[in-house]
């Protein structure tokens, strides 16, 4: 189809915390790789930046994805729901997205088998787990 | 690889309201449809019955999805993520999971592009948008 935009302008309802859900998917795979919030300032930055930013809410401060393990997200494009309330961020993933080493951070089921393997290990790019 | 088990039990995270945000994904072209949350009983609901349940947080209410407009999602299986507060839900969409019609709710970028046309006339399904 021909792309077309929509009349209306897009606002981005944050919850009443300022952050929204943001749904990483890999823009080639289409591997959804982790779900993360953001605030309108990780939003602003990464769309600024091309790189994705997120705001982590058990460390109360924005967040660039890889910052300190080099497992940085480029992004391609922004996607947002019909609630404008979720994100998606289509990225190209360096590496590994999980601290657990494996690729996506939705490597098993929910019985608890294992769907993919490690690319790294986590006690070598941090430290720890 | 060689499915394996991970040998910690998975207990899913439920937030303080006992929810749990799941993503559902189309199974065959791996589009993420929608994102909504579920409760324990949800989740439950969803793994017995094989199609896809959610709890309604505006109506406060458990939800199978399509019971109105028949556009159920047959789940194929549930991913969970490494901190298990987040689920995937793998899914064999009927028609489209959007209630605008589209086949996914993230049918927009952030600058208002539409990437995907509509399936259905919602007022015909709904009665209403």
């Amino acid at each position: 189809m021909k792309p077309e935009k929509d009349t209306q302008m897009i606002e981005i309802q944050f919850d009443k915390h300022g952050l929204v859900p943001v749904i990483a998917q890999d823009v080639e795979t289409k591997d959804v790789l982790m779900l993360a919030y953001a605030n309108r300032e990780a939003v602003e930055l990464t769309s600024s930046t091309g790189y994705a930013h997120y705001y982590s809410r058990s460390r109360q401060k924005l967040w660039k994805k890889g910052e300190e393990s080099g497992n940085l997200q480029q992004v391609h494009s922004i996607l947002v729901d019909c609630d404008e309330d979720t994100l998606i961020y289509l990225v190209n993933q360096t590496t590994a997205a999980c601290h657990t080493g494996h690729r996506s951070c939705f490597y098993r089921t929910l019985d608890g088998t294992i769907t993919s393997e490690r690319l790294f290990d986590p006690e070598k790019v941090y430290g720890r787990e």
